[in-house]
């Protein structure tokens, strides 16, 4: 079990499924293809597969997009070659796939997650970003993986192929998921509800690039994680031509252009960071026309749940208060939510001393701020409740723009660390579980 | 020619064209189906037509959508099974259609408005709406026949027929306008340009349904119409992270919010009324990314042209200014542009005296106020300055809701009193023109 | 009675009446100096004088100053020297006089308004203002007489002395209402509802310099009086120290200038013009403390009596919804109300012919917009709801800034003209009287 | 030099001080009669005493109130019966006192700061609240000892006396800062640029009742010293009558209103906290005309100096572009600034130490965080610039409510833990300053 050596000799395959993932972007619930991908390479495998909603917990999705939305991924779905008796299986957005081990042998049982989904972005078109010039941009306009899941489900498989070749030799049992919907914290919580850990000793999860470590470079956990909460606003006023009739508009466009103003106007708090943001707002439907329906997509940000909870609340009232101010209706939806967490203490040593296997590893830092959201921390919370362990690593790259950026990219070396970093510690934990088990 | 027979004789029909427009709805510059139908029914008459670049500027259109959007109108046409070949002349965005009908005998020029683009609209779909009980209600999706256009262009298709059927009887050159994308005041202008009120001694236009009026009243003149400016602005931000680096994004959706918010506070002037609307924001590609972009259309309108002139002015500084305050650029288009106009005060006289041939035509308003913008106000100017005469009537209807609304509707037995308005002025303009023409 | 040789004699003693007053100008209800001038000048007349709870129905002024404010204009007004026994009579903000001469002799019974109150403006202090040029500049910082109510007492007390003087020549009934607290719509009301107005068959009342008339112009009538409502706002907060703990806050100040711009965005109406202003805010107690408090005062307006109502009750729902969108409480109270009014149809012809006695009075015009708020409203209503007729006069004057203005300055020469304006309609009324009285 | 039992002798005599200081609060560069009393007592010991332009370095001060404001100062102070001659040195609001005390024998420089300044706020008056209960309520509405500044000039003041008492056993030279203008970050700068700091060995500070520590309780540090600016903006428009000719204003008071919720909006920094308030808006001269006139003051802060010009620059261009958008002049004056600072590491372990001399003293915290900004930040720069070490120090008390909070109180018996706090670690240092001094 060199893992240095398979990480090498992986490494093209690695780079290959990277950049296929990184043709065909998909956002959450929407991940047909990529699901298929992922099954197709993981059936060779000796893992038990679960699917559609065998693997998740179909009322625990959030945001789930329209079925107008989801009838068009499909459709394209099966353009782009998709087997239709294998799509039947996600209907209604069932995606991802969970893949279990069962060595047979007593030994503690590891869970690992890979987020496999895509986000709603342009992707550069200058030859001076990488997938460009290499020819594997999106092919589809409008989705990029610019939070580098492609290179997270691409290392997900590639640790899948070792279990699986390895399998006589090790003991215990191995769950990996590859999850869908992470952006927007909308899918952890549906596999969680589906109990994939509820009975896991050891939860690793981790995340390509974040800070300016190097190649080389871990983090054996992170901290920082922003609880969450994501939500859609929907006013109907009242249409009423603008020339002659303003008088008799209910204008929601107005209305949200308030609101908005308003909620940026929150306070901060004396408690810790904060955020909350807009993303998307459309309304109104002529230009002549007093605007009868606005809809607008946010989220709120804290650095504990309470924080986050502050915030929320005073949007939710400021969302009210300003559709009675301009007389509209007001829907609001809670669309996502993500909680704050802990990694576990053992891990910045455990992780260290696992990482001395590998001679990729150059150094591990025990724990890096994320300052983000992820929806990993319901996963690391259920493990936790129930009496196991987890943490969450960062896999060092140079990152020219940052996460979300039209021009993301990272160097592709991060898939060995990536990759290392979960096989190292696999490996360790065979030999050295009891000593950390208590 | 006994105009009221004749209109009763063509109601059948005129209700059979209306109700298939009303199925067909096109916006400007996309009335592809709507052009071609126009022509195949005026082909089989004595006129000449001018399609294309014949009939209208080209450089003098407004608001032409884009390549993508004319693409889709001509896909869509060709499924309709609109001619190729005559299609090919209208290609991009080149609608309406000019019929000109010379007697050879000595005579005024006359010529003749219909409007024939739908909008952007929603229609509604309970069955009390009676284009939906009838069941001719609008087949695509988000476009409508919400002004009376399709009526328009009913009246004016028979109104050509009458003209046709008695050219030997008639005296004079007839001019009728079947003029593209008058929603957004974007397409007089175009006709305007090429030359055809040039030589007009009367201009007749008219609309269906404005005000209080009831079946057979009519109004000779209108007056109130609104100056006014159509625009679209883009604003171009910066994205970034909204948990992560929320201080690097420049916020386009926050820009434009405030800058509406402003608008909407332009103050009121002294000299009349005034107008402004924002009647379309999009903004934003996801939840939590800083929008990077914010697109949003809107108008101003004024009581006279020095009025829109000041709310228009207003609003380009604010828009500027907005842009500079949220470190976004800013881009400003002038999509429309309609002008004030005064119909000539021969007209309350005139068609009180002819409208006594029909027995249909029970009242005759001098004037009413219209307090709306058209870009007839471009056609009737430009007669008054070659010295022609020019009028706007309208046509009595019953209306349970107003103009742009989803279920805006009029009773039908408008499209008798509209048609009668016109062939009564025309034939009783043929026997006492001298009267009239000093 | 030659009316235009008393104007000559009297024009000095009306300029330094003018003069003196404005000087000493007091914003409304505190013009405890003012009304002890008129006191003192009337007193030498044969009228019968009522000031105090005589003269104004007490329970129907709005907009009184506090307690703080009354007291220190009572100080002030005994600094200058006013008659302590007097004040005490105004005691609590009760100021105007009002003088009341029953020649004992049938005939009509004519009331005729003068307004006393000044505007809270600080005068310009250039040279080239005429007030400052000529020595005569308020005396009071912060208060000035900027709309020419100087002039209107003037004019008043001219008017009072030729009644006085041929009070053997004249029959019937003559009522002046020096009337306070005009700015804001406060004071009319009181009058009113003393009863004044009740038995009254002609009401005159006018004013200085409306428009771009020249000297020996004058306006028989006004049309468009503005309704309006006049309203104070006071939110209340919660203060917090704005480092430490700013979610603590409830911000006033923020609360108010959210409200502030919501309120500029009330739609436009189809039936006519409208207003709304916030004139004054003032908020928050210390730079570093989030603001507990705000005051704002501001008022509305409109064409009809239903556009002024339109437009404040949008404003009172937009207060209080700003309120509960900041959680702060809101108080609002109506510190002033002024109607429409209509002037009687007799007053072109009649006042025509009655200037036809004067060589300074050179033209008549019928009517002239006014286009702002006056309380005269109140007057004009109750005295034509009692059977009575109205008019009110415009006097013209070239002037370089308008009403309101710090440079806000007439020629004097229009002192001449007002006085002739009253004068001539009130010696042809006594033989006259009966062509009009149907 | 046993401090326990002079603290709790001079218990009775600090209280009085305080009562006698907390009735009579004067907010910064006005604190005539305050400077006066402590000199008045300081006089009476073995002092140098400076003051005026000795004391502070005239163009350093920031935040200076009018003229007007000072003048009214002065006179307040003579009727309060303070010395004519004395008050013409601190003319033009050259306020508080500088201590020096030179034994004559080798030893460390000492410099001790006790701000003397109050708020602009308004006491409450409710018997619970204690100085209401006590009889020793503020006498001058609407300024208030709302941050502990009356208690911490009374600690000063026994500490002089200590000293004094004690001259002929002490060595080293000791410097009291009575400093003004600590509110608003006005005053420090004007002391340290005068050079009191600049041969400074140990510089002491310290605040009364920040965070939830008992009597007994102190920290020897602070953190979180936040980075501030402070502004006034002056926005100049142009009046016009509100009903007549709206459209000819720039409307001074829209203008501050939009730019307020602009401001509000200035991103949050993934750096660290920052903070913005407008703490005061005043706006218009009457309620029917176009205000012409706006003055806000506000401030900026961050927990570094980078992240306090961050916000600041933002503030900035937001303040320039909303008067840009309204047409106004705008003036942006910065009137205080703070930067961060850090205490030096020797205190956690030094002041635990020396607190061990006092029964009073029951527990040392190394730190403790502020949250807030505090001009001493200057000072402690400045000595450190210098080659000294500085810290702040907290003393515990239970508070009802927060500083500047219209009930702030503290428990009385904080002033002997202050005064032993300061005491002990002057004692402490008198003979283990060798070990501290490397």
């Amino acid at each position: 079990m060199n893992a240095d050596s398979y990480a090498e000799a992986m490494y093209p395959k690695m780079k290959t499924w990277r950049r296929e993932l990184h043709q065909f972007p998909e956002t959450g619930w929407t991940e047909y293809v990529t699901t298929y991908r992922i099954y197709e390479i993981l059936k060779e495998l000796d893992f038990t597969l679960f699917t559609g909603k065998d693997a998740i917990h179909s009322s625990s999705r959030m945001g789930v997009p329209t079925q107008e939305e989801l009838g068009e991924a499909v459709k394209r779905a099966k353009e782009a070659g998709a087997d239709e008796a294998f799509l039947s299986k996600l209907e209604g957005g069932h995606t991802g796939v969970v893949a279990v081990l069962d060595t047979g042998k007593a030994g503690p049982h590891t869970a690992l997650r890979f987020d496999i989904d895509a986000l709603p972005i342009h992707e550069a078109e200058e030859a001076v970003h990488f997938p460009a010039e290499k020819g594997f941009s999106s092919s589809r306009k409008g989705a990029m993986h610019a939070c580098a899941h492609d290179g997270h489900t691409a290392i997900g498989l590639a640790t899948a192929s070792f279990l699986s070749r390895h399998r006589q030799e090790l003991k215990g049992k191995f769950t990996l998921l590859f999850q869908p919907a992470e952006e927007g914290s909308r899918g952890a919580k549906s596999m969680v509800d589906k109990g994939w850990l509820d009975d896991v000793d050891y939860f690793l999860g981790g995340h390509i690039g974040i800070e300016d470590l190097q190649i080389g470079q871990i983090a054996a956990t992170a901290d920082q994680f922003l609880a969450t909460t994501k939500f859609d606003v929907r006013f109907h006023g009242k249409a009423s031509h603008a020339g002659k009739r303003p008088e008799e508009g209910k204008n929601a466009l107005l209305a949200a252009a308030s609101c908005v103003q308003s909620l940026f106007a929150i306070s901060p708090h004396s408690g810790g960071a904060t955020r909350l943001n807009i993303g998307t707002l459309t309304a109104g439907s002529g230009r002549n026309i007093v605007p009868d329906h606005a809809i607008f997509t946010g989220e709120t940000r804290g650095e504990t749940n309470e924080l986050n909870e502050y915030v929320f609340s005073e949007a939710k009232r400021i969302i009210h208060s300003s559709a009675d101010l301009w007389q509209v209706e007001a829907e609001l939806i809670e669309a996502g939510h993500g909680t704050a967490a802990r990694c576990d203490d053992i891990f910045p040593e455990l992780v260290s001393r696992a990482a001395k296997q590998s001679s990729f590893l150059t150094e591990v830092l025990p724990v890096i701020a994320l300052g983000a959201s992820e929806d990993v921390t319901h996963m690391i919370n259920r493990v936790q409740e129930k009496g196991g362990k987890a943490t969450y690593m960062i896999f060092g790259t140079p990152l020219k723009e940052g996460h979300h950026h039209p021009r993301f990219d990272f160097n592709e070396e991060v898939l060995k660390t990536g990759l290392l970093a979960f096989l190292t510690v696999l490996i360790y934990m065979q030999t050295n579980e009891k000593e950390w088990s208590e």
